[in-house]
């Protein structure tokens, strides 16, 4: 298959390339695209020196699979543009996830979905990706009727210029300096604060709106009802996520330990003896999202409460991605059983 | 009257004798006592120099008022002496709150309590006091049925020593050296985890318990439902919390705005338009706990999501005590006002 990365430069087009190598994704060949501003940087890839290209102006970009991650607007300008050439895009952005069109996978939750794409084939929001590796499992067993959740949101989201902002802006406040606010509205440093998407007129931002309805598109609920708080923290590369959740079925604790042990792409860390639990600095690099702190929830018989925990760039984004590519090429063992 | 602060040299200690300066409490004579570690360092307060002692074997303190901040095993061992000997305690350790000889106040919550002591009359867990200075005025109004929390909690919780070790520990860290966890369990540095309080049978730990129970406690609410998510996170000094409630009554958002913007010791930010909540950074050093992203809950008719933040050390610990104290004296407003 041949392949193209949009949006090559940023910290999820690189983990993207990463991932077909350590993957060895059955390619023929990449092309790197970006900004004007980032073409002709070069890349290692394989042993080879790929060039970063501008965009063609014809849509034609060669390829059979496009991993479009240079934004929403490149994405709503050009999706389908490049599927009328032939590729299949699989959309790291907002732009189509909720278009009836496009099909919105996580190739544990809902595989088949692949292959009813028109051309177009959108990846959820990292948030909803984290926190469905959990509750889907939990839904199939149980029956999800109701989440809420509240999110710790690494600066990784957006993008490697929120990584700087975040390493750089910790050094001038160590320093005694003062912190100048650029890629975020508000000081990251030692600080946190609400996301800082707009906020619509029921009061909830955009992140908490995706992270609704993507579920109850991938888990094709579409009474789900699910409230959550989403707020950026001075982490680096993983979310988090503490969730309440209520279900048609009482939940027993124990059921829901074995439903979560058995669930792909989950890595249970529960240790309560010895206090250790998901966390961010465990989660980065890894492929499972990490979930924990599983008990039943106090204030409602029948619920859960548990705290999951993924890489934001890999799983959140670049790995979900690739996996959907691995479905679409018949390599994926996720695919492939699924299907069956 | 005459005040002693034990425990006099830690991060609250220090706040107590700044608050007992900056609000003018009617004081005759403080003594300041600390571990033997700490003894014979000296404090500036109103133009004098104090000199830290040792507590007394005998446990007579020959003061009126005694601030106890040097952890619970010494509120343990010496509260009640201290109280035989003539002085109130308003203890600040978690040693005695759920004692039912000892009443656990919130100022604008619950001063006539203080009215009832023995002797020994306690501060809440930071945690439950910046919850409930939005939680009581709403739960007046609306009667609180049930919360979910997920807390934000800064470094400051584990006193001066915590906050040395997360700005120590993020220089070595960005400097591509390697964390070496002292006083957390794990790495704060960019990190974030479970709070590291020990964990019941219930899969809630200590801190999450302490929520529940003192929330019960201080607003005689004994059927409360509570389910609480604690995490600690690289802050310096102020908590956040994420709170889903659900109430009696239906709660229209507009009332519950009203009611919180009347509501003693809060203070609403609450700006849609500009993104612009309550964050750790503009709570540090602030009286009041800040209240934001006020909104219907969209998984609970009738109920109420909400995001507050309040300092730690202040509101979450000194100032509540002092509030005690001023009531006691009866200097206080609030006691004043709510005991008529």
């Amino acid at each position: 298959m041949r392949v193209a990365i949009v949006g090559s430069t940023g910290a999820v087009g690189q983990e993207l390339l990463e991932l077909l190598a350590e993957r060895s994704f059955p390619l023929t060949s990449v092309r790197l695209f970006a900004s004007a501003r980032s073409a002709g940087q070069e890349r290692r890839f394989a042993g080879e020196t790929l060039r970063v290209e501008r965009l063609p102006e014809d849509g034609d970009l060669g390829v059979d699979i496009v991993f479009s991650s240079a934004g929403s607007s490149v994405s709503r300008a050009c999706a389908w543009r490049w599927a009328e050439h032939g590729a299949v895009v699989i959309d790291n952005t907002s732009a189509w996830r909720l278009d009836p069109r496009v099909p919105l996978v996580v190739p544990e939750v809902n595989p088949g979905a692949v292959h009813e794409h028109q051309g177009v084939i959108a990846n959820p929001n990292c948030s909803t990706i984290i926190a469905l590796l959990a509750l889907a499992p939990l839904h199939a067993a149980f029956g999800l009727r109701r989440a809420t959740l509240a999110t710790y949101q690494a600066v990784s989201g957006a993008g490697q210029a929120g990584i700087a902002e975040l390493t750089e802006q910790t050094r001038v406040v160590l320093d005694g300096g003062r912190a100048r606010p650029n890629v975020f509205s508000h000081q990251i440093a030692f600080n946190l604060f609400s996301h800082d998407s707009a906020v619509g007129p029921d009061g909830y931002n955009h992140e908490e709106t995706k992270l609704l309805l993507e579920s109850r598109k991938i888990l094709a609920a579409p009474d789900l009802l699910l409230s959550a708080t989403c707020v950026r923290v001075p982490v680096l590369r993983a979310h988090a996520e503490a969730i309440h959740a209520e279900f048609a079925r009482r939940v027993v604790e124990t059921e829901a330990r074995t439903v979560l042990a058995g669930a792909r792409g989950v890595r249970l860390v529960d240790d309560r003896e010895s206090n250790t639990f998901p966390m961010p600095l465990e989660a980065t690099g890894r492929d499972e999202v990490l979930v924990g702190r599983v008990r039943a929830d106090a204030s409602s018989p029948g619920g859960l409460a548990l705290f999951v925990v993924g890489d934001q760039i890999r799983k959140g984004a670049a790995l979900n991605a690739v996996q959907i590519a691995e479905i679409l090429g018949g390599t994926s063992g996720l695919g492939a059983r699924l299907k069956g």
